[in-house]
């Protein structure tokens, strides 16, 4: 396991969705579905990187970064993160909102 | 206190700055700065909600919501935040990375 830092990115212009969401009690599967969902994220043309926290109050965001509108929307009707969005709906979230959005700029720091 | 929600916020656009940041171990003076420029910066205009989650690993994301460039500027500039920026990066902060997006589209869940 390497230390966390923020998801290595290129210069902008590119797309970021910030998914914030709150989460019911118990898994109910989400762990492992998480886990499977990220990797494949990452593996659809387009994908950038990913940034994800969750506090202790249940507050949870997850921050991908993507080439394009055309990425973000191949992978919203991916069949298999179509299929876990609705399971999400149901059982793993109380609430969440998503935004899509286009990074302008962007810097880093680092000691 | 009430139960966690992601911020409740106009229909976009609007701007998204997200900050995503490695903390170094030790608090020295962060948990009070962060509370008093949250305060802040909720009384600045333009300002429209912020949502925010730190991990165990140590990389949290705080997304902060803004009406324009004009009002993320003139937030940058606030002499109280620009000293805490400048301090932290010397003291609280291993690394991290600042998005300014322009939020095109939103949606919301809620049961």
């Amino acid at each position: 396991m390497t230390d966390p830092a923020p998801a290595a990115l290129p210069s902008p212009p590119y797309y970021a969705v910030v998914f914030t969401s709150v989460r019911t009690a118990g898994d109910d599967g989400f762990q492992e579905t998480d886990e499977r969902l990220m990797k494949l994220a990452a593996e659809q043309p387009g994908f950038l990187g990913v940034d994800a926290a969750a506090g202790a109050d249940g507050l949870g965001i997850v921050v991908s970064y993507w080439k394009d509108e055309e990425s973000i929307a191949a992978w919203r009707d991916h069949a298999e993160h179509a299929l876990a969005r609705e399971y999400g709906r149901e059982h793993w979230y109380a609430s969440y909102a998503l935004h899509v959005a286009k990074v302008e700029r962007a810097h880093r720091f680092a000691t």
